[in-house]
């Protein structure tokens, strides 16, 4: 007893049956729901191309900036990563209890941590970056260099529609 | 003692100042990047819009689509949802302790809960589309139609590039 899918079903009596398609169209008249469901691709299998080097999409770009950022203080990377302190905590743990960077006090505020790569995090790095281009190709999926640099200017005019800092995770 | 912002510094002694601009040059080159940190600022301008009707990003979407597809099963919304079963009882439990929403079971599936809106869940299904669209007036930002469009395409592009499901949350 299959039906056309529709928009919206009118009784309980007109339920979808098991494997019909379910209408999503007023939530794919936003972009922020396609964008969303874009970015739930690029996590998984950002995190499924990071598993290897044991590293989460979070800990990659923590990783990531500290090597390019030496000296990098943690309340700089939480705000470069859009995270909360205390949850930067728990990554900055993740990478210093696997050697990958160290935190030393800075001498001159005694408050403040300075991060800096290892050397074995400077390999990881390395790898990783690897890993991440191979994801890229894959996400991008033929999407023309064109649409590619549409699509960044368009993610810059949605940042820039919030103050800056959003503190969503 | 200002220092120009370097994708890359040398040792611990160049660490950038307290307010010197952290280089992200390298995680600029991933368009996923790019997506994450728009994302970041959608799912936080969202959630504040909808907070004011006691909605998150998740249980706005799980109510538009039981509005739309009443009968729907929770395995269907799981998928559509991209969610867990695990962590959908506790987005269905939300809405059924709010009288959104009812949960049945299916008469000829007896392990099948169906899921319907209540008057008051319509209702609130208004009241959040309302408040979405004015949320997705900021967050686009004076982003022209045809720049909507090809983001559109591209993230539909990129959501094909895995096999659908992605389980990403």
């Amino acid at each position: 007893m299959k039906r056309p899918a529709a928009a919206r079903r009118d009784a309980a009596t007109s339920a979808p049956e098991a494997g019909q398609q379910v209408s999503d169209d007023t939530l794919r008249e936003f972009i922020g729901y396609h964008i969303k469901r874009a970015f739930n691709v690029v996590q998984a299998d950002l995190n499924q191309a990071l598993k290897p080097l044991g590293l989460r999409m979070v800990t990659y770009s923590a990783l990531v900036l500290i090597v390019d950022n030496p000296g990098l203080r943690q309340s700089q990377l939480a705000e470069a990563l859009d995270v909360e302190r205390a949850n930067l905590v728990v990554i900055i743990d993740e990478l210093e209890g696997r050697d990958l960077i160290t935190r030393d006090r800075v001498p001159t505020d005694r408050r403040a941590y300075a991060l800096n790569p290892t050397l074995a995090g400077r390999r990881l790095y390395d790898r990783a970056l690897e890993a991440v281009r191979g994801h890229e190709r894959r996400i991008l999926n033929g999407m023309t260099e064109e649409t590619k640099l549409a699509v960044i200017g368009a993610m810059s005019l949605i940042r820039q529609s919030s103050g800056g800092g959003s503190k969503g995770g």
